[in-house]
């Protein structure tokens, strides 16, 4: 295995579309390129566009670019086997969101919300030929610490992006989920109603 | 206005995929047209293979076609304006995730992650011509109590699926809302750190 692209594209029973079957989370990514700006600013411009709960647009990033003080920052907040791999990734992004309004209160869609600008950040980089691993593994008390982050705000993930590296590079353990198959339960049995 | 496709794109600031770009929230639906099935279908598809934190898919879904005792059911929890245009939709859907595990401990990423997947629904479903609209405006318990929902899991969203109608049947000031531009804050403003 080399630093080729690995066919993982899932088994879909219904057709969609190449992005959205043939994106996945590899740990194995490229130490030395940078990142191209434009692809960055594609991927962050589709989270930009993003819909939210009226438009509130609950969603925050730390951009961390392989190098400096912030990457570093992040990477030492991971966890476990989190921080074997991603320190490669050419770019680090703590996603976070505005779970409290400045009255103290909940925001209901603050989190959901997140969840889907990620998701469109993440399809639009996979389109880019990039990729995207989320992470919930990492110490938030350590982020809030480092960069400061407000209260009212909560990390919710740790993305590692960039290009696909050499998986050979990785410990065993972890070179076997690189090639596993992508599996999901059937599509019944999340339908709890289907009338 | 007819029944046409209003431009509706963004104006975005760096390129983005046009399903990314295009996407919106529309309450005017085709109160007619029945839902394209295979297009229902790889809707639900693209949400199935939507990452989540371990794979361990918490979405699940209550589908609704127009016409079904299901489909009155959610419609009747709807709050406000939601009411007034939601029910033209061929279908509606309940996005419900698995907030806690069988010992009543909370999942972490369970709302985010549901966030993601409906995402994923949504940007098929608008590459397949379809239209999404998602609502926070209903009654919870509501829906708990028709459709006998487990109290591990949260209904957070109800969706709008289906063909673009004609907004002059809409009320007056949600016909403006229709044609209003599209907008959201400047990228600087969602960037804690870059770096």
């Amino acid at each position: 295995m080399s630093n080729t692209v690995i066919d993982r594209a899932a088994q879909t029973e219904h057709p969609v579309l190449d992005v959205l079957a043939e994106r996945w989370s590899p740990r194995a990514y490229d130490a030395e390129t940078p990142i191209d700006e434009a692809k960055l600013a594609s991927a962050l411009e589709a989270a930009r566009w993003s819909p939210s709960a009226s438009n509130s647009q609950p969603w925050r990033f730390i951009v961390a670019r392989r190098g400096s003080a912030a990457h570093h920052g992040i990477h030492s907040a991971l966890m476990g086997f989190n921080q074997v791999w991603a320190g490669d990734a050419a770019v680090l992004i703590v996603a976070i969101t505005e779970t409290t309004d400045a009255d103290g209160a909940p925001i209901s869609h603050a989190v959901y919300d997140l969840g889907q600008a990620v998701a469109h950040l993440s399809v639009q980089a996979h389109h880019d030929g990039l990729h995207v691993h989320q992470m919930s593994g990492f110490v938030a008390d350590q982020l809030r610490e480092t960069f400061g982050i407000d209260e009212r705000l909560t990390p919710m993930t740790v993305l590692a992006l960039g290009d696909l590296g050499d998986a050979t590079r990785l410990p065993e353990a972890l070179q076997e989920r690189e090639v596993a198959p992508r599996t999901r339960r059937p599509i019944d049995e999340t339908l709890l109603v289907n009338a």
